[in-house]
């Protein structure tokens, strides 16, 4: 077994603290990955809280991890030792179910298995990206461009993906107005990937003081939602909204934003149900879905279009033992866009 | 000016009784039909009690009528006297706006005239097909087969092309498994869409009653959904759900039984508000949309498919005097599956 420093939550009430604990000895197709960055998500503080009630103790978090191989099991072909490589929301899967066979693996219905609060197919729990190594097998490791800023990388793995893939899907592109609401961490990504495949992209924002930060981005224009007549003014406007905001909030202030054939997509994972009157639904054939995460292959490509377009994430670099004063300021909004763990802190 | 004999209310407590009104004389382009046949729709009966909230006195309704041209306007080209002709929820738009230049005219965001309980562009309030005589702008006419069962191609007007609308839009067909909740006026028209395009077809009811009904429709499956087992063993099973239900109803029974990737259709506009909690769309991508109607090219085509298809509603002829019966019973579900009036008996 593998002796691995990380930090863990002990139950619900328990802030992370260092905690020492073991991971399996590498398989024939797994690889060994020094954790040198990783990303701080929303989803790290819900399921440390319990607030999903699904929470395991002893908690690691984190799921947007970069670092280098540093061994490889006998069969390993993927990488070699000294690659970058990166690890996303997922470590492991049925692999042969439809989902799986269909290259959506992060909805495989027989034995998904999630980098943290999770059990793996060797029977141990899993344990996330605060911490120093991860074995994983090689498949679930995605290839990482020595060209981008790697600690601004390790926030794709998860912010990116999952902002990316519904904007693939629905296959947003030139001549479509996209509004992005929310610009956190997913949000921010939204933005550039929304202006990267050639959207006319404008955000919507509660505050103002957000305004210059959206441009800057790459956004085309930008709305106070607050403002009664800025939200008049682009009524029926949206090819496609991707709300990426986490609080519950009313999404009936943005239905009527959308033009016929509109589409509003949530990857923000409020709680409480989405409220959608079926009139706002039938008049102008209008759609809400949502979108979890990526597949390998899709996550794979969304890493090599970032390579390709010198696409990362805004971060803000923090030591290890500042986590939680990050999570205070991460729910507040209080981040430009995404806090990444230095693991060399830990 | 054209006088006219009809079925109306005079406010939202008082029941249909006879009423003579007028129509406008022939525009150059206007047809008029002598109306033959027209089908009961559910929205009848909201608007005739107001449930939601705009209805304009004194109301005759009715949107879904067939009859034959009587008279032709000096222009109009598209029909001659004698000619068999339809009309559906809508009579004129602007035809310049983009969801007109779309083909989706009634989503018109300009000057949409609804065929009863709205204002034309003759300035005149516009009545139903609980009537003896309509006067249409030709292009809001639609061309009828002579081969089909003329009553039984009323309900194809509103209840056909909401269901058609849809099944088309999202390309349901061949290799995709369909089920549709409800087995009333739209539901009826669902399975027979969902059949002769190719689907799987099952249906989704409370009421065992319906088994050998929806078999008799070209349903392939059918499921109790009072039956937990049954329920159960339809899990993550369908492509595509479309809900005909016009009752309040938790959809949430529905949005776990589409596979990943699936879509749900609302079609049956109950007045709460739908409950989709974000997680039910996240995990495996699955979409809620809704449809309403369908255009003028669209609801010709579906007129075409039918004719060719050998495709009508499933109706029960009734006597105008007995329309109050007839909503009672339509309110209970017992109609197998659409009411139509025969005008005869105005």
């Amino acid at each position: 077994m593998l002796a691995v420093k990380g930090y863990a939550a002990h139950d619900a009430q328990t802030d992370l603290a260092p905690w020492t604990f073991e991971r399996r000895d590498l398989a024939p197709h797994d690889v060994q990955i020094e954790i040198l960055y990783c990303g701080v998500c929303h989803t790290d503080w819900h399921l440390l809280r319990n607030e999903w009630g699904h929470s395991q103790f002893p908690l690691v978090p984190g799921h947007e991890m970069v670092g280098r191989v540093v061994a490889v099991g006998a069969h390993a072909q993927k990488f070699k030792v000294g690659d970058l490589a990166g690890g996303g929301v997922m470590v492991d899967s049925c692999r042969h179910c439809p989902d799986c066979e269909n290259g959506q693996e992060q909805f495989c219905q027989v034995s998904p298995v999630q980098t943290y609060n999770s059990t793996g197919h060797d029977g141990l729990p899993t344990y996330g990206g605060y911490s120093n190594h991860n074995v994983v097998h090689e498949d679930f490791a995605h290839r990482i461009s020595e060209k981008l800023e790697l600690a601004a990388v390790a926030p794709l793995l998860c912010a990116g993906i999952t902002t990316y893939s519904p904007l693939r899907r629905w296959q947003v592109g030139p001549g479509h107005k996209l509004a992005v609401v929310g610009l956190g961490g997913l949000g921010h990504m939204g933005v550039k990937f929304g202006v990267a495949f050639g959207a006319d992209v404008t955000v919507l924002s509660t505050s103002e003081a957000k305004r210059e930060d959206a441009k800057a981005l790459g956004a085309h224009y930008f709305v106070v939602t607050k403002n009664a007549a800025e939200v008049a003014a682009v009524q029926g406007q949206f090819d496609f909204i991707l709300d990426t905001v986490a609080a519950d909030h009313d999404i009936n202030l943005y239905l009527p934003l959308l033009r016929t054939n509109g589409t509003y997509i949530n990857v923000g994972l409020p709680l409480a149900p989405l409220q959608v009157p079926s009139f706002s639904l039938a008049n102008g054939n209008k759609t809400v879905t949502g979108s979890g995460a990526g597949g390998l292959t899709e996550t794979q490509e969304m890493l090599d279009f970032c390579a390709e377009h010198n696409l990362v994430s805004d971060i803000e670099l923090i030591d290890i033992k500042d986590i939680h004063s990050a999570f205070e300021r991460m729910l507040k909004g209080d981040v430009c866009y995404r806090f990444v763990i230095d693991m060399a802190t830990l």
